[in-house]
């Protein structure tokens, strides 16, 4: 064990792109804990778009403070500890934020060693949670169906969409690049892919969605969402997931002219949190663990080495460098 | 009974306000019962906001075509018969047009000669339903919680106001003058009134709802509709009902900015049409009836006289002339 801590706080909240003036580095001393406390050796950090928001204001959970340690999943190993539900040696994942060591009383899952960590911070840990609940809970899909996915090559999207196959819906992806969308299609078994890059993508879905979209599943919000809404379907739901493409302007983007349509077509539009369906995440991973040990959902990730680069991997989120779940390793 | 039918027939398409010129009168000869058909002579028609969407455009119906008379719910009776289901003398609901003669061989709601037309027409008709499923279907409200309405002195919200009351709600409307604020609360018992018109209405919102918005019952739509969602209590609701600031944009404005407080407050937006709901009229108008005749459910009525004055009474709606629910009596 090291003696110092090495960290990456938070310097000053950002306004537009996230700028490598939001961060600084500090070494403190590794924390002692307290009585009933554990101390976690940090081994990956689990990037997430959600951070961009914790960064910069109050959202679902208070902003993070300036100086503190940027806040983040993240998972590692317990090394001390005064608490008999995380005995030395478990592998842990909690709210370690962006630094070597982390100490904790509560709110850590225990993790089975024989979970890879990769997967432990994708397909099984919030992603493919919020991917299972947002999806099941909030879309409702029924076999037959079609389900439209934004940022379908990222995290999230990918899995959701893999979701709705399974599920028996026909599903058709966003994403930006030619490489993205012959993954969905090659690997992630998509019926279909766009490149909103390049295609004209209210023709694209009309095209690639003849009967209109049961369900969208938005991850991108702003100018997507107003072209997902025109075709929605009878009683067509919409996901409200994220919006990343709104998530570094100063001021939000107007919303989608046609929000009318959700009147005439009884259409659904709802948010939800991952953080409220935590006490349900084992119904949720018993079963992505069985449909990846089936082979049916594949998932990807994109691993960032070392903790100062976790600026660099968050920035990945927004430019859309990724594809899969961007993480690092510490 | 006359002998020539006189109609208000669609001239042309609206764009923007709808202009005199949009209408055109004629006399036809008064249509002739076939086997199985009734012939039903209208005494009230109903003047809803969905008819200027019919007037111009495809929405959940097809738009009126040019040279039919307007596309109306109206009430009668029935003075020509070859169907058992309608005996001459039952006065019935349908959707008469604007015209003094209609024909029909289904799709009439037989009414109770007990009731009142004006009762008929608003609080136990079309307009009653929307409020009634559209703010417990859609809006689900829970007794303590808080329900604001827009346009709430119109017909449709003040319904939905008072049922919200009756559910145990806090209940604030949004209206366009002092008059109709005064009657909301000293007569049908809102617990707050805002004018839209000289109110901060984003401030007044705050005081009238400190503990922000679970239900927003939305009439309205455009910058009312942001203003509310930026007031969303968690896990709080819109009830997409009617976008009347939208319906004469020839353009429809941009939506709301803020659409991401979804996300963070959980929230759902959901939109409606009674029509899905007429199978179960039963059920709301047993219930509505009973609160009228307990006093607890007050309703108001814009009568306006005279057929060739429905083009008038429309515009009323838009001017926010009304009080209450607009209606012609032949």
């Amino acid at each position: 064990m090291d003696s110092m801590n090495h960290r990456i706080t938070l310097a000053k909240r950002p306004v537009g792109e996230v700028a490598d003036d939001c961060f600084a580095a500090d070494d403190v001393p590794v924390p002692s804990p307290e009585p009933g406390e554990v101390l976690v050796e940090v081994a990956w950090l689990s990037i997430d778009p959600t951070i961009r928001g914790w960064m910069a204001y109050d959202t679902y959970l208070p902003a993070i403070e300036i100086g503190a340690p940027i806040r983040s999943g993240g998972l590692g190993k317990v090394i001390e500890s005064d608490n008999d539900a995380y005995p030395v040696g478990t592998t842990v994942f909690g709210m370690t934020g962006w630094q070597q060591y982390s100490v904790f009383k509560s709110g850590l899952q225990v993790v089975s060693d024989r979970v890879p960590p990769e997967a432990a911070l994708s397909v099984f840990g919030t992603t493919g949670l919020t991917a299972y609940f947002g999806l099941l809970d909030i879309g409702r899909p029924v076999a037959g169906e079609t389900v439209l996915v934004s940022g379908a090559a990222g995290a999230t999207g990918s899995i959701a969409g893999q979701i709705a196959k399974i599920k028996g819906c026909r599903v058709v992806g966003l994403a930006g690049s030619a490489e993205k969308c012959a993954w969905l299609t090659d690997e992630a078994g998509f019926d279909a892919a766009i490149n909103y890059k390049i295609d004209n993508v209210r023709r694209a879905i009309g095209q690639a969605c003849p009967d209109g979209v049961d369900i969208f599943f938005d991850n991108v919000g702003g100018d997507i969402l107003e072209t997902a809404i025109g075709h929605l379907a009878l009683r067509g739901r919409v996901v409200m997931c994220g919006a990343i493409s709104q998530y570094n302007e100063e001021v939000p983007g107007p919303g989608p002219r046609n929000l009318g349509m959700l009147i005439s077509k009884r259409g659904r539009m709802e948010g939800f949190i991952v953080l409220d369906y935590l006490r349900r995440a084992g119904e949720a991973i018993g079963e992505l663990s069985g449909w990846v040990a089936d082979g049916r959902l594949a998932y990807k990730t994109d691993v960032v080495d070392g903790l100062d680069n976790a600026p660099a991997a968050l920035n990945r989120l927004f430019t859309g460098a990724n594809t899969g779940k961007v993480m690092v390793r510490l």
